[in-house]
Formats: structure tokens, C-alpha cells, sequence
């Protein structure tokens, strides 16, 4: 799934479905598997009431490619196995992040952390300054590259821009918290979407789960 | 596998392969995967630099049925997930662990936590000893719930002998680690044969790595 | 604190307080301390918003003995430190659970994992059972040491009301956690116990945060 | 402590001693405290055994300001907690790291991710382009911002050396882990210097400890 301009998400591997989360629960109730419609019932009653662990037999792998300031607030969860491309040993291809148009709104004044709807007046002019000290960004560091200078100080010139690359690993629970904080409005545009695309790369594979998830948590 | 007297352990669910570490740790080299080999030698390296993050993305789930006493130690592993079946919720069948007569030795004098591996005089004896104690404990538990006592209280009474039911879930860099602790010759017998089990029951999902852990962690 | 027949909780060692949270809080709004009553609001928010880091900054450590059934629902909670003693190491003295007759009620049939708070009409003698039981495990323990049965496999026949000992440190979101979930009316009246001595133990320490986790969590 | 040129380290609140490390180890043990010199022994043993949840009773809070490649590093660390300055709530102050010249070396050959020792023939020409890049980068974000475009778009534009501030706390036993990766020779030279300092840091407060660790950690 291709997100932003050079980004992108993709599920790679995966373990465990909604039967799986109701063996799990089931253990803790000494119970067997029933086929009378009361697994949904037991999986909202699971997320509703935030009994989580049977939650965590599901798990997910996802390759993700987005710009590094938003792999910055993804690495502030704690709970996930991260895998990232070192900048210390290859050299990183020259991509980054340039905002759509539409997105380069203005700063909010009731919110601190925020942007507001409304384009900036200026918003071309604006992208045309993020593209330009990107893209002299980027030629400095391949200026020092050639020159031998090493991959791991030249990479500090690098915007927050940066388009990275990481495998990261979840399981259900944990990424369902990461989805209530991340597509909440209050969440930057940039996280969101990945946020978003989540949501539907594992909504197959766990349909009643995500349903409760829906309802309860997001 | 039967495990014990009334144990078991069976892995129910797992994710990934041997590729799929491959594929995690290349993301941090940027590089392709090839044919030739190499990654052998790549997971190799991983073990024994301890580069764990790769192997977080290898996942387990197992059905396990062990003593709580086993239990107990299992849990303070506080990277794994724990699904097991609650005493307040339903009464525990009538299933405690009793050693098998070559198995009861003597205490260690040298080291003070183990036993020795010399059987125990009285061996037979205290079989008699430890099931009768048990049977009158469990004899206890039913009167007391047949008269309405909570099943939270009653339970109180079960000696620590008594068979739990969990689905627990790790990954293989934690699970190399269980291994590493719960397979040295300290451990508690009673735990090592569950850590030889999975060490077999993981083998064919993950021959590479699980052959570099022998080498390096083990 | 005397805490059951045998337990004690009390705190050993604490780092941080309110002041401290707000000093975390502060430094991702790059701004600076104030004393214009501000601060209780922040750390009312900070709760209120589920805005956790600030709060792992203040840190606690509990010496606590309890029943091992208690321990168990305890260890369960895998963000904290455990220290506990070793029964394969040392001989547990002989200190068991007794309930008061006034907590020995009847099975709940409306919540299958509660009891009711009605005083079971034969408490007096359930509670003879009980502590006759433990009495018999106890003194078949003893025997079985006395003949130089491994400490590590006598053990077995100990009943799950056996006080153990532990030091436990948790940092106050964490804890906060804990309380919300043993502190509630479904938790077993044995561990609530411990969960509201610990509310006790702390709320000095940080008045306001535990004021805002009363409003908030509690 | 000043670090960098910009940057420092400072410990900035703590918790336990090589005291507490005894007492929480000691429980295990169902041991008195002794005064004969064995405290010291049994730190080293518990150090060099990896037996590790005694030290987790020691806490430490640092006040970090470091180049943003650096903090990259130290959140991949996931036993740690963090309250950093949000760049999407407050304009970032203009500082930014420039090596010095003696830092500036070349590229290793033969360890992909390192650079060698020897500096790098044109190193204060590098130092120059380095600082003009990153002065062009601050220049257009402050001219975004004077714009009113949102302040989580125009960081985008800032350079990973660019300088963050946090607090960060940790436990002995994971402190010693990140120690034992950051001080090692293939650690980036400007991490490492983040790791000494807070070695130093501590010292004084675990001093037996810190010994041990030196001895069979570091």
C-alpha cells in the first residue's frame, strides 16, 4: 500500500485469527470451543472489559517505509520489535518527505501540537522550500559520501524527512493501543495514515476482533 | 508430548521461519536476499553477536500443562504471554504431579538449590508420602466446594503439586533465553524436561537458528 | 502494615514525586516549572489523558508477604521487579492462610469467579478444615526435609495459601494500573487487601498524582 | 556534564545503592544482611551469574540533550522511559551538532558501519559544508515558522544532528545492558560519549556494583 510520496506499508507475516484469540480466552474459563455465535459475543466482552492477553497470541509483521520523524514517535512503542536500515552501514536513497499541497495548512492557536485545516496561503511556495532544503540536504551528504567522509556523520546533514525502512512486529493488543493513539485527531497527518492503513491490512485476518476494537477501544 | 505425570506440551500456533530472520536483519543492511549460503552464515553471526531483534519476529504459541510450582518459575519470564486457567473461575480436575520414585533423590549439600542425582533410600516411601499428602488436599478441596465454600478460597488448600492449563506465547530471542536458564543444569528438573520439549517442538520451524543457539547461547 | 494472619506490606524504598512528574511532563513542552498552582492541573491532565512517561519517573519498592495465591495473580503483572525468596534455596517457614470467618462466604451463582458477602453458615468449621489441611502439608514438608527429601520437590505438597516473601518495585503508572485492577469490587478480597495498602503507603509520597489516579482511574 | 558541543548529561534523580542490591538479593535467599565482606562477593557473584532482577531495584533519572541520530539510537531501547521535547508543541532553539575536526575521519573499509581514527584530509572543509547545511536547514524552518506553517511540518526540514532534550530513566540491570553495547569500539563515537558519562554518573552511587559490572559486563 503506498502511503505519502515515497512510503508505504505492507503486511508481511502473521500468526493467529479470531479463533485463536477465543482458544486463548477459553483457557482461562476451563472451557471448549462452542459454534453458537457466543465467540463474538466472548471476544467484545474480551476487548470491552480490556482483558487483553488473549489478544497478544495474535501477531502481525509489517514492512514500513515513512518518513523518519514519524518512525520517531513509532519507536516510543515499547512493546514493538523493530528491524531498521542503519544509515551507518549503506547509504540512504535520496527520498523524502514533501507535504501535498493540502496539507500545509497553518499552525492551530487552540492547540499547540496541532495544524489546522485551512491551506496555507502560500502552500506552493512553502512546498517548494521543503523540496529545496531536502534536496541541498541530500547533495550535501552525497557530496561527503564521495568524498569519504563516513556514512554515519554524513548522515547527520539528513532532513527529519528522510524516508526510512523497517520490519516491525506487533501483536494485537498492543497494536490496537498504538491505532486508539495514532488515529485519534489529535494525531499528526503523517502517522495517521500508516495508522489507517494498518487498520485494514489486519481487519481480514481478525474481522470480529477489529469489529470489538471499533467499538470499544478506537 | 506428555510431560510428567499428567503434563503436557504441544505447540499450537507459530510465525515465521528462518527466511523470515533473514529478511528482518537485511532490512538493516539494506541488502537483497540470496541463494548462496550466505544466510547461514548471517543468522549464525546474529546468535552469536547477540543481534536478538531479528529473532523477534519468530513467534510461538504453546498449550502447556505443567505443575504450579513449574508455573511459578515460568512466569517470572516477563517477555512471554500468559493465558491460564483461573481457580476462582472452575474447579481444577483432580491432577497433581508426583515424582517418579528415580527422580526422588537427596538435597544437594554443595549446592544449596539443587538435588542430587543419587535415588533416595526411602524413594518409595516418600511417593507414598507426597501422593497421599496431595489426595487428602485434594479431598479437602471437593468437600469444601460440594458445601459451597468459594471456589477462590477452596483452592487455597491445593498443594502446589497441583496440574495448570495455560497458552503461553514468546518469541525465539526470548525463548533462546528461557532456554539458555530453564536447560542449564541447575534448573529444577521439572522445568527442563519442558525446556528440552520446546527445544524439540521448535527445531523443524527454525533449523538454522535453533542450530546457532545450540552453538552460541546454550 | 500487618496485612491477613501472616503478610506484611511495606515500603522500602521510593524516587520522585509530584514535583518530579512535573518536571518529566514539562520537558516536552520545553517549558519551565511554575508556582502558580499550575502543576495540579498538568498532572491532572497528564492522568486524565492517559499521558503516562511522567508518571514512570517516580518509582517504588514494597517488601511484601503474602499467600502464594496472591503472589500469582501478582507475578502476572509483567512490568514490575521481583525478589523472591526460593524454596528450592531455603525451608519456608510454617505461616499458611487462614481466613477470618467473617471472609468465608458462600460461591457466588451470579459472577462464576466471585464469592458472595454472605458468611457461610458452617464457617467456623470450613475454617478448621483449611488450616487442618495446611497443618498436615506442612508437617508432611517437614517430615520429608528431616529425611533429606530436595528441598525443590518437598515443596510440592505446600498449599497455595503458604505465605512467601518478596520485594517488589513498580514505577506509579504502572502501579496505578495495578490498582485499578485490584482494587476493583471483582478483585479476590486477598489481594484488594495489598492493593489498597499500597494506595495508602504511596499517597503521601505524591499526594496530587494519586488524587488525579483517584479521579481517573480508580 | 557537557557533551558535544551543544549537548549534556546529567543525573537528575535516583534511587537504591549497592545496600539495596543486597537486601532485594538476599530475600531470595531468606538471608540476614552480614557485615563481613560478603555483600561485596555476593554482588560480583550476581553480576557475573546474570542474575539480574536485584539490580533493577537501583533506578536513575538523566537529563539528556543529544543530536537527534543519537536519541535514534538510545529509543531503540525499550526498557527505558522517556519524556522528550515535542517538536510539533514548541519551536526547536538552533543548535545543532558540528564535529570536530579531529572526529572528522573516514569511512571504514573493513567494517561496514564504522569509521577509522584517522582524520580525514580535508576534515575542516567537511566541518564547514557540515555547518552550512544544517545553518540552511534552521534558516528555512524559522522562515516556515515566521510563515505560520504548523511547526510538526516545518521540522521536516531540520538536520539529524539537530539537538533534543530529555528525561530518561532506567534500572541498573538495563543501564548496564545499554552500557555494554554503547561503550563497545563499534559503537558511533558520539553515543559513546553519552554511555562514559553516565558511568561516571553512577559510580559514585553503586560503586561495588559498577565494579562488577566493569569486571563481567562491560
Amino acid at each position: 500500500m503506498q502511503i505519502l510520496n515515497h512510503g508505504h506499508i505492507r503486511l508481511v507475516d502473521h500468526m493467529g485469527s479470531d479463533i485463536s484469540i477465543v482458544r486463548n480466552a477459553r483457557v482461562s474459563y476451563n472451557a471448549e470451543p462452542r459454534n453458537d455465535g457466543s465467540d463474538e459475543k466472548l471476544i467484545d466482552y474480551l476487548v470491552r472489559n480490556n482483558h487483553n492477553t488473549p489478544l497478544e497470541c495474535v501477531k502481525f509483521t509489517f514492512d514500513v517505509k515513512a518518513p523518519i520523524f514519524v518512525f520517531r514517535q513509532w519507536h516510543r512503542h515499547r512493546t514493538w520489535s523493530f528491524n531498521e536500515v542503519s544509515a551507518r552501514y549503506s547509504e540512504l536513497p535520496q527520498e523524502y518527505y514533501i507535504p501535498e499541497v493540502s496539507q500545509i495548512t497553518t499552525q492551530s492557536s487552540s492547540n499547540k501540537q496541532m495544524r489546522t485545516d485551512s491551506e496555507h496561503p502560500e502552500a506552493e511556495l512553502m512546498q517548494r522550500m521543503i523540496t529545496s532544503q531536502c534536496e541541498s540536504a541530500f547533495h550535501t551528504y552525497q557530496q561527503m559520501l564521495a568524498q569519504g567522509v563516513p556514512r554515519e556523520l554524513a548522515r547527520g546533514v539528513l532532513p527529519l524527512n528522510t524516508f526510512s525502512h523497517m520490519f516491525a512486529t506487533v501483536d494485537l493488543h498492543n497494536l490496537s493501543h498504538f491505532l486508539k493513539l495514532r488515529l485519534h485527531e489529535h494525531a499528526q497527518y503523517e502517522i495517521r495514515v500508516y495508522a489507517q492503513a494498518m487498520l485494514e491490512l489486519v481487519e481480514p485476518i481478525v474481522p470480529v476482533a477489529l469489529a470489538a476494537i471499533r467499538r470499544h477501544v478506537l
